[in-house]
């Protein structure tokens, strides 16, 4: 089977950890958001697609879900030294794929080249491809006024109320030739249990990105980071609100139903579904929280299971 | 009186660290050699400028003369893991040194202000002068043709013969106005035992600055950085040969007569004062070794009473 994920980063990093485990002979490719991406310190920034690549290299933190396993922050320490920002967590070994990524977009690649060279060089084996090579900004209202996605989230820690999101420069991205190639012979598409607004959102928001999916032989199936009325981790469920969704399974099916074929919904929230399927989407429910790899593992059967 | 020091890296530091230490009350401008920089990975590196930076901010590696204090390379290690070159040591806490000077040269600023503005934020006092804010860049010819300065002296670690020396873009470089400044009104002008080629060498080669130096009022010091027939560290005697002179504090006074009253060298050179003061200059005798503090605190009064 041909798998094509799209996914943010943490949340969404542990399904693709089972897909990967999961179905070693099959082909995986995982269309990542790149619209909270950050440019700090003169650095190229992807968090998204740094988490998806540590994680496919099996060198990701397992505490924090981002950043390396055992990286140290000596340079982060250097930074407040000289009087600068260090609320963006860069370890010193992560300092060095924000690096490369940065030498090599100055030296003219793109961003989808510059993430397959630096994928290939801590030997993933599966296929990492950011959603647009364009720039394309996440921003939150909240009542101070607009915040950058990366002050809101890291910054702030998602403390203010979300009233509005956009994502500048949406309108003019453009999927990149591989990401409408892996869509087109996809033989399931999966979209991670990640934030539906900040994560999965910005991907559909590309244009041509919704028509490809809907154009796609393959079924789709989502899995949902909202479990009754909260998100698993992180301000899915005030984020949804923000943009006129209910934060429940229903409101989540509401969302995807314009592409969607199944919603893999948590156990807890089996009683949500004869809402889903009155939208037209097939609901499976099933055990959805992911401790380990063996849950992640067995989540990712269970998803590929129900698409088919 | 205001001193004005001439210097490279690692060597010509310690005497600044004794100008620094022994004349608190007096101002101080070091002129520092830029032509080894070099740009790796994207990042502005300045070796010369960061050693003394480090050093009058009391926080440089006392055990290498270079990078910081207790400094880690997790970063290093991680270019190594990505199969990238690795030569050149960047610490973690280095790194944002590059990092930030990089990026607010980006952002428009120039070498001099740039390093007056990461020394004040080390808490440095003194003042900190790149030669020029323009591109000069030593080669060294080997049997094996030209190579970059850092190529020659880190990466192959001065093992080649050198041939010949050229500091390319020195013709088109220009003395900045605070290099010129410091120097018209300078009390004392002290050339520290750094390579007299590849260090106070590019100094001396851009336009102006050596009749800059010669219009002067100030009295000029030099100590050798060569012991008999041997640069104390490091391949000054080699690259002086390469360049036509006896690696010889004869030599030395040769090739800085052009501007040079007062030559220090060490008390086991004694018997070539009269060499030295046939060309005109002054000799001094004493010992020119700095293992510690008090050496180089001792060496800085010397080398002041000397040229007065």
């Amino acid at each position: 089977v041909k798998i094509v994920a799209l996914c943010g980063g943490v949340g969404g990093s542990k399904l693709i950890t089972g897909l990967h485990l999961e179905f070693p002979d099959d082909t995986l490719a995982v269309i990542v958001n790149t619209a909270d991406d950050v440019i700090l310190h003169g650095l190229n920034i992807s968090p998204d697609l740094d988490t998806v690549m540590y994680t496919l290299a099996g060198s990701s933190n397992p505490n924090t879900g981002w950043g390396l396993e055992g990286d140290t922050f000596h340079g982060l320490e250097m930074m407040r030294t000289y009087g600068h920002d260090a609320w963006f967590k860069i370890g010193d070994r992560d300092m060095v794929t924000h690096l490369l990524r940065t030498a090599q977009l100055a030296a003219g690649g793109t961003l989808t080249s510059v993430t397959a060279d630096l994928a290939q060089r801590l030997g993933v084996g599966r296929t990492i491809l950011p959603m647009t090579n364009d720039r394309v900004v996440t921003r939150v209202r909240t009542r101070g006024g607009w915040l950058d996605f990366q002050d809101y989230f890291v910054r702030r820690g998602h403390t203010d109320r979300p009233l509005a999101v956009e994502h500048v420069g949406a309108a003019q991205a453009s999927p990149t030739p591989q990401v409408l190639d892996a869509i087109a012979e996809a033989g399931i598409i999966v979209a991670a249990p990640s934030n539906p607004v900040v994560s999965i959102g910005p991907i559909l928001t590309i244009p041509r990105m919704l028509d490809a999916i809907r154009d796609a032989p393959a079924p789709t199936v989502a899995v949902s980071p909202i479990i009754g009325s909260r998100s698993v981790t992180g301000p899915a469920d005030a984020l949804m609100q923000a943009v006129g969704f209910e934060p429940t399974v229903a409101g989540l099916a509401e969302m995807y139903k314009p592409w969607l074929d199944t919603l893999v919904v948590d156990s807890r929230d089996i009683n949500r579904a004869g809402e889903i399927e009155s939208l037209g989407l097939i609901s499976k429910a099933t055990d959805t929280l992911m401790p380990d790899v063996a849950a992640k593992r067995r989540l990712a059967r269970f998803v590929v299971e129900a698409a088919r």
